[in-house]
């Protein structure tokens, strides 16, 4: 399940609680395009501002809709005790992988981030991805790290945050990354606006956070890395740097991705947890400007 | 309550929960030293680490064995939800204030930010302090977003992590600082190496983390700033520097005072929230050294 495209489908947020109605709808589309899997509850899929008791209701709603489409739930958390009670709730709905990230509050050191991940996959009985994501959880993995951690026998694959901007640098990269993994560990690529360079740096799979609201487009894409045209995935996700401006100039995808379920009627534009407040009638007019004319649907 | 020495005492884990009773033996020596007030459940005090009914059983239980002594308890938690819920535990523990920090996992912007300091205290009948620590929010408050705050009613005082590295600038900062803020709301020192400079540059508290260890010896401080005498109040603070340098060599405080309050006998060596690990023997027997050297008690 660790290759091809992987979507993350926004968790949306009413008022009170989580929209399981929007939620529900943002998942049909993703069956629907048959995505190659889900990842569900990650960073978009606000993970870090539910309770544990919304988490496991949106595990298990998600397992009842994906059918046979294998289902990656993210059980970050600070602390190992609530990260070990996440896992059991989350293989208790049935998932199929478990996202892990390093979130900090102190400053971990490698070796207990080491420790986390060994105490996590022997705990658990199904495969584990390593999350890497140093812009909210502030922990940076090493080359080196990602080598010991792909050890462990429980660990299939690595969520990395981007590539650097060249096709040569990002191969390299890619290249350098792999050298470190056991074999059979795959690299994901994350961050959107990397996607095509990545897919085309040897990526096995998009972690994609566009591709869990627009998964038709993001298919096209992994599609087109699956036949090894370069040229078309490079011109499929050029295409889409407006949204990718969008992303960048809001700090991050998730309150692009929020405004855009609104757009399309699957939520309510006001959708993010508190603290985090929806963006403004103007920059949401920007987002239905873009989605309307790069034809996203 | 938000003048003087604010103690902030560690939440010792074990492997499996709070360590009560060795969380009661190093509130038992903040209560014979007489400070001024406590934090609990600071970052020393591993908040993030705990679950809801954790932190509700350390409130309880700090009120319990405080006396007369006021109890500042720290509600951070990325959701507002959360912070209202905990809000909410802390009032009917008996807090006398809620330590607010704004921790982030998105990164947050200055309104949204100001809303949630605007609905935590129209939501609490008790005082709240701004608990502005960067290094573990990743967060960063701007003077002018600490002045629109301070104009909220309950907003009492400002946790600050430091002043520059001399005198003259840090009276600067100080008053700077103070300039954009509500008269009345107090200015509060932390990061216990910039205590001397904090104090003699005007904070009125010192928000102390190793006052939550070694209470005598940070009241003597606290003191001396009180008397205006800021030459005791250096002198006394860098004879501390070996303590400074281990906090420094350690990434933080938190490890080096879980050591210590192992080494004083209150709890295990052992007692940090994983994945945090504990330090090395050697690293211990440093830290013993230092106690030792410096007459701490």
């Amino acid at each position: 399940m660790f290759t091809g495209l992987s979507a993350f489908p926004l968790t949306p947020i009413s008022a009170s609680d989580v929209d399981e109605q929007g939620f529900s709808k943002i998942v049909a589309r993703l069956v629907a395009a048959r995505v190659d899997s889900m990842g569900i509850l990650g960073s978009t899929g606000s993970y870090a501002y539910l309770t544990r008791e919304q988490r496991k209701r949106i595990a298990t709603l998600a397992k009842q809709l994906a059918g046979d489409i294998p289902v990656m739930v993210c059980v970050g958390a600070v602390s190992t005790d609530a990260i070990l009670h996440l896992a059991d709730d989350a293989q208790a709905a049935g998932a199929n992988a478990l996202l892990l990230p390093a979130v900090s509050y102190q400053s971990l050191r490698d070796d207990e981030v080491f420790a986390l991940f060994e105490t996590v996959t022997r705990h658990a009985s199904v495969p584990v991805c390593i999350y890497d994501n140093p812009g909210t959880t502030h922990f940076t993995f090493t080359d080196e790290l990602h080598g010991r951690l792909s050890s462990l026998e429980g660990v299939r694959s690595i969520k990395i945050p981007g590539v650097p901007d060249s096709p040569t640098a990002a191969a390299e990269r890619v290249n350098v990354l792999r050298h470190q993994l056991r074999p059979g560990v795959t690299i994901g690529i994350s961050g959107d606006a990397y996607a095509g360079l990545g897919l085309n740096a040897g990526c096995e799979v998009w972690y994609s956070v566009c591709g869990g609201l627009f998964p038709e487009m993001a298919k096209q894409i992994t599609e087109a890395a699956a036949a090894k045209d370069h040229e078309r995935v490079t011109a499929l996700s050029t295409r889409l740097e407006p949204l990718w401006a969008l992303f960048r100039k809001h700090g991050g995808s998730i309150r692009v991705i929020a405004a855009a379920a609104g757009v399309l009627g699957l939520t309510d534009t006001d959708c993010l947890p508190r603290p985090l407040q929806p963006l403004s009638a103007n920059d949401i007019a920007d987002i239905a400007r873009v989605i309307s004319a790069l034809e996203l649907k």
